[in-house]
């Protein structure tokens, strides 16, 4: 089968190193000429956001999916009329793309999430102070959300349209990756919780299974189901979930992709997000999800200061760790903050397993 | 680093995809344009057999390795002279291409092999029937191997350059995979077990770690610490064993390379032989070897009577089943006894995994 991919970034590597178990032949378009898939799939050099090299390059596959939410999805919506299998479809797709669109989604769904105004400029903004402003278009790995603690800083705001919300006291950032078939079969990976760099505002590590209440698990049981009864679309999604501090469980936001929240699923599960993700994109039979211990994930992110021809300080140390697995993307330059890689730890009970994530926090770094 | 492989078969496939998880540029050197390797490495058309082909391409990498022992040594002893490093070294890849000088370096250091007598030609035999003939190069798969079970059956002889050795009766065939890097330092995986197909002589199916008796187990260590001392070479080797009915282990010969009998490592090791040829090419420290639970390992063979454009009947329903891994090889066309692919199984105990791989094999058929 002739797989098209939106994107050329580390998820897609991941994806297609995972599926070169089976026969397939794999497209990517992606702008950049070394882009993490482009010598281990055919790449078409091209913008995903652009309209007519979306519509071509989707014409060329049987399945047509993403690894980067912020594609063209009025192409994705035309490939449809013409026969042409988008998973996740464009519907869904076009929903996620507008944080607008995302919580009116919920609302309608009777999915928790934080209130909020949708506004268009910042002159409409009726919401007490202290909130959060999320763009609604083009966010990214912490871009395009900053709080406002009170009106003083309330010249910061981008006027653009945004949901401005209320914030959450945040007991633990939790994540689910939900999947679902063509036939609508569907299947959900063990809870991960997470740990953020309060610097960049990226996920720094994740532990799966997460250490959380009965009650909790119930919630994010119902969130799972109600999503993936709503969204109408094969897929696989990463649900991000706020805990408050009274146990009540909130939807932050979904991407309709492969996660950096699900990477230690690669040695920590049965089968991971990448074969989950294959194998909806194949029509296949779901995976099994099942934790086979503690599993853990760090990213290798770039260290501040430095910028150039990548070097990972400390790997040789991290090499000699026993259930411990390096994955690098392909990635010749570092900058501040880039994802370069990540490693996955797998031990016997959680005490053991963060023990080990934050010596490796200490042993490797990502400099030039 | 650029790494450079002689063929572009399933096991440097494999190798490829395991190590798609670091940075590094893959090149192979194999004559089929639709080599399992080709979408995946840079890939230059031409034989590793032939001496100028070889010379050219180690020349192009850093490092230079095999996924098939049937290469043109001289050009990697003349490589090696002109500072590229090859593993495993050109001598020790030499030996084992001589199946008469493989049996004179297990005499020579003490490792037990079945009495022998080596012959230039057929006139030269004095050794009693029944025997088995093993052409001393070119064997593959089973093929240059025959028994000869009575003075009736001479005439099949092959009159070629061979080992003629004795019938060792066979109580169980057993694989052991070891490692060495640069520094000297060694591991071993745990010992498989093998169930051959009587008809093709094709490895059948694995399981791991194999019933043994603890002596079997010393007899077998002492053979893998002999070898990897000997060998004097860093690589990966896979040591094919004979227990007879008395309980004394015996070799039957080893491949210096990545080998069948180490797949089921994939899913069912903390580590695969991949992860582990990789890390010796990279000079890196070794990696854990421990086995998760019960592996084992079952052969997707092309049916007798079907050759042409292949097909997998019963994958589906393969695919419905917890800790089952399917891996293909990317070939387009089957042909009887054509390796194809091959089905991991992961199981907690011996009975439930032999269960499992009995209910696959009669589940699944490479047909055209």
């Amino acid at each position: 089968m002739k797989i098209g991919i939106l994107g050329g970034g580390q998820l897609g590597r991941m994806l297609i190193q995972q599926a070169l178990k089976y026969d397939d032949t794999w497209e990517v378009l992606d702008p950049s000429a070394n882009a993490p898939c482009a010598n281990i799939a055919r790449h078409t050099l091209g913008s995903f956001a652009d309209y007519n090299a979306v519509l071509e390059f989707g014409r060329k596959v049987d399945v047509l999916s993403i690894e980067i939410e912020h594609v063209n999805a009025q192409a994705l919506a035309d490939l449809e009329k013409e026969g042409i299998k988008v998973i996740p479809n464009a519907k869904a797709i076009s929903m996620i793309q507008s944080k607008i669109m995302q919580k009116a989604f919920y609302v309608q769904h009777g999915i928790p999430t934080a209130s909020y105004q949708a506004i268009q400029t910042v002159s409409q903004i009726n919401f007490p102070t202290p909130f959060v402003q999320k763009t609604s278009t083009g966010g990214y790995d912490g871009k395009g959300v900053q709080i406002i603690r009170s009106k003083e800083e309330m010249h910061k705001l981008w006027d653009v349209p945004s949901v401005i919300e209320s914030l959450i006291d945040i007991e633990k950032e939790l994540s689910v990756i939900v999947a679902r078939n063509e036939k609508g079969e569907t299947a959900v990976f063990p809870i991960t919780e997470m740990v953020a760099d309060p610097e960049l505002n990226l996920l720094d590590f994740n532990v799966c299974p997460a250490e959380i209440s009965k009650d909790v698990h119930a919630q994010i049981q119902t969130i799972s189901d109600a999503f993936l009864s709503a969204v109408d679309s094969p897929g696989l999604f990463a649900i991000e979930l706020l805990l408050d501090k009274q146990g009540k469980v909130w939807v932050n936001e979904v991407a309709p992709r492969l996660h950096n929240s699900g990477h230690q699923t690669q040695e920590g599960n049965a089968n991971s997000q990448f074969e989950q993700m294959y194998r909806i994109l194949k029509g296949f039979p779901l995976a099994d999800t099942n934790s086979i211990g503690y599993s853990g994930m760090l990213n290798l992110v770039g260290a501040a200061g430095y910028s150039g021809r990548v070097q990972y300080e400390g790997l040789d140390k991290v090499l000699t760790l026993s259930r411990t697995y390096v994955h690098l993307y392909g990635k010749e330059q570092t900058q501040p903050g880039r994802k370069m890689g990540h490693i996955n730890v797998v031990r016997d009970s959680r005490e053991e397993l963060l023990d080990m994530l934050l010596k490796i926090k200490k042993m490797v770094r990502v400099i030039s």
